[in-house]
């Protein structure tokens, strides 16, 4: 799908077309350049950030740019004209390298590069940002109520409650990062998710009764039934409403598929309900519960034993709260053949110039060691080295590695086959197992590794002092 | 501008389309109901809520409608043919009532109310949340920001941290409740709002040195020359650097518009910045700052006497950070002729029932004083009661009264003139100075007082007596 309407090209910031607009005039159309994507803080005081939201990328900077009413709404607010009318054939033809949708990635490394000539690069840096910060927070926020809910399954309700229509992207990412499906049809449509969803209270209330109401609901959909308990009194008529209707069904053959339990503690309602169920000759139909999970309340749910077969996660999944926003950024590392970086006032906002790859290191079981950022001629190293304290380095010997950085579009042309979300999904799962557990940890995980190569290293020394000594 | 594609019918829970397939095959597609919009708990631990959302929420119910695409999908998804032969020709023609964009609101208040029958009713309540709760948060945040900042602009550069294409709304709530402009382009596009924008660090970084990027981006916008001063050092280059241009400005007859400061300490470098460039007699160039801030770092700042003229405001404004989303819910309250209402085990999730409208008074100072809800055939109240504790009840006499809700839908046809956002920010500015300022602190701001009438209360508690004792 397209994520905005035919004026894509206005899907960026003020200053991108004013820095644009100026490199235009200077003369720098045809200067190359290369930036980064990067994260500096792991979300949800976590160790690991899911990377999501390439498909989407990629999608748009085949879309990206400039129609007539575009280019007109430019030149009324100031832009110079010569510059929009370049804009008016403006195509993205630069390339783009990244780490897999769905890989895990840690803090400064960099995941994805843009290298094009710098205007094309600049442009689209507000669109690239907006879309791999938010599906990678969600993605993420994903896979730790996946890691919660263990056995069980989520499904993702946050339509809502999302913030506007990022809700869209939202539901594919909370797909990519363990949710087995969501309640919002557009996202199922777009993206071919699972999509369910059975009944609000409004249903039970626009009866006279809940037990008419629950009865006429089996009668419309008696293959995929699930009642929703708590209208008036989950303990005292909601359940025994359900089992008097699916004692019902059972005489005409069918088989309810659940209750869902929406409000009071979740922990003591769901034993009560198990039991009743159980007790009425019921284990085959589901406890499905939701309002304000997260995968603090799934984990508490688990550890208390509550017989939840069903979780639906809404606002803290498609919000990504506690956090909101992945502080991912895009820095230009490599312009007109010299290796780039900025210099800031806070020490933490460094970064690694040039153009670079990335290593990991797995152990001999498979499992995830450290990753290296090395310069792209490097060979592979065997000593790494902390980005900002070189005194702890660590040697790479006897360890397996692989590079997770390949080629996805190359003059502007997508080079990979897109992903059903569920396939990357598979590939999340995958990964997450050769993280080790203390990485996944929610209090204080394991800071995983990340070294940089000799020759990366030095090339920051030397550009730092050349800016110092003002060379 | 349509904030989803030409599948909008889609743009629901799949929930909703389950309940109004049972209602089409229960025979209640003609149904009337009424349901009701409100939330329950103030963002940011504060005492109100600016309503925003109502222009994109009416667009959306003009253009809501099923697709031939989306009718097959819904088909492949299981839905009865003959139900979605009725979505094929489906076009919302409810009522909807509603408090004006940029009101005012507090806990519990029906801000807007949707009458139609129970199938349109209840399909668009997705769709309506996702658009209230978000713009209505942001608008929130922004006016919160708007207090901090006093007699000083802010800017909303938030689109590379927004939730997806979500933020292209959040920019116009953004401007609602109080930001200047946006950084935005596509947002400034669709909802004619004021746009700026001028450099990246990798402007700067892309030049061989910074004076050199300087001068270059001062050749080419003379007339908005706002320069970046922190990519290496802001007091020992940027600043001198900047003040180097300015003077050669000057000389031409031009003027900087400013610098821009984006990390470091705010407070401290505003200060140095501030002297360094008065010292060099360019006390017309102004300071513009940014970097992680809110309502709270403003707030600080204009305490130690930053002089900062205009403040740039990101991640923290256009998520809503640190609540991420307004829980506002859209409940059954009137159905074939009935008030309706749901008790649910949680006492605070308590609704009122029936067709009602709200009562605002006003003291003798035009200041607000308490809300009242009331049913929709009470006469102006004299004395109204706390919703939950109704041994707490207060004279209305010589209070100055305003009903706040008005028709802004007919039969599926929008009703009012769509407003520019400067105009609603204009009524919010407005609004919020006829709020005391104890509503309006950040800390234990005082709580709104909200009543209901005597009517109201006892509907309420005969719906209350009636499900208990099973009538």
């Amino acid at each position: 799908m397209a994520l905005v309407d035919q004026h894509s090209g206005l899907f960026t910031d003020h200053y991108e077309l004013t820095m644009a607009q100026g490199f235009f005039l200077s003369g720098k159309q045809n200067t190359p350049a290369r930036f980064d994507y990067f994260f500096r803080k792991t979300p949800f005081k976590g160790s690991y950030v899911i990377f999501a939201g390439l498909h989407n990328l990629l999608d748009m900077l085949e879309r990206y740019s400039f129609d007539r009413e575009a280019c007109e709404f430019l030149k009324s607010r100031g832009f110079n004209t010569k510059f929009v009318d370049y804009l008016s054939n403006f195509k993205f033809a630069g390339n783009v390298s990244s780490v897999r949708e769905g890989e895990i990635i840690f803090p400064l490394e960099p995941a994805l590069s843009v290298s094009g000539n710098i205007i094309e690069c600049q442009l689209i840096e507000s669109m690239l940002l907006n879309i791999l910060n938010f599906e990678s927070l969600i993605a993420t926020k994903s896979s730790r109520i996946r890691h919660a809910a263990g056995d069980k399954k989520f499904i993702d309700f946050g339509l809502r409650r999302g913030q506007g229509t990022g809700s869209i992207q939202a539901s594919r990412a909370a797909v990519i990062g363990g949710a087995a499906g969501t309640s919002n049809m557009l996202a199922a449509f777009h993206y071919n998710l699972e999509s369910t969803g059975t009944m609000a209270h409004s249903w039970i209330q626009s009866f006279q009764d809940e037990l008419t109401a629950f009865r006429e609901f089996a009668a419309n959909f008696p293959s995929r039934c699930i009642l929703l308990v708590d209208t008036y009194d989950t303990l005292k008529t909601g359940v025994p409403n359900a089992i008097t209707v699916a004692k019902e069904m059972e005489k005409r053959g069918e088989k309810m598929s659940g209750i869902r339990l929406d409000s009071g503690d979740l922990a003591y309602l769901s034993k009560h309900t198990r039991q009743m169920l159980d007790e009425a000759g019921l284990q085959y139909v589901k406890i499905v519960a939701s309002n304000q999970l997260d995968e603090y309340v799934i984990r508490s749910l688990k550890e208390q034993n509550s017989p939840i077969d069903l979780y639906g996660v809404g606002t803290n999944l498609i919000t990504g709260r506690d956090d909101a926003a992945l502080d991912g950024v895009y820095k230009l590392v490599y312009s007109d053949g010299i290796p780039r970086m900025k210099i800031s006032d806070n020490l933490e906002k460094m970064i690694l110039p040039g153009k670079k790859k990335i290593y990991r290191f797995k152990d001999n079981q498979g499992m995830f060691h450290a990753d290296a950022v090395c310069l792209e001629d490097d060979q592979q190293p065997d000593m790494i080295y902390h980005p900002a304290r070189p005194e702890k380095h660590g040697s790479t010997l006897n360890l397996y590695v692989e590079e997770i950085v390949e080629q996805v579009m190359k003059d502007g042309k997508t080079l990979m086959k897109q992903q059903d979300p569920y396939q990357i999904a598979q590939y999340v799962r995958e990964r997450l197992q050769m993280l080790p557990d203390e990485h996944k940890r929610f209090e204080f995980p394991h800071i995983y590794k990340l070294g940089i190569s000799k020759n990366l290293m030095d090339l920051r020394s030397s550009i730092i002092e050349g800016i110092n000594t003002g060379l």
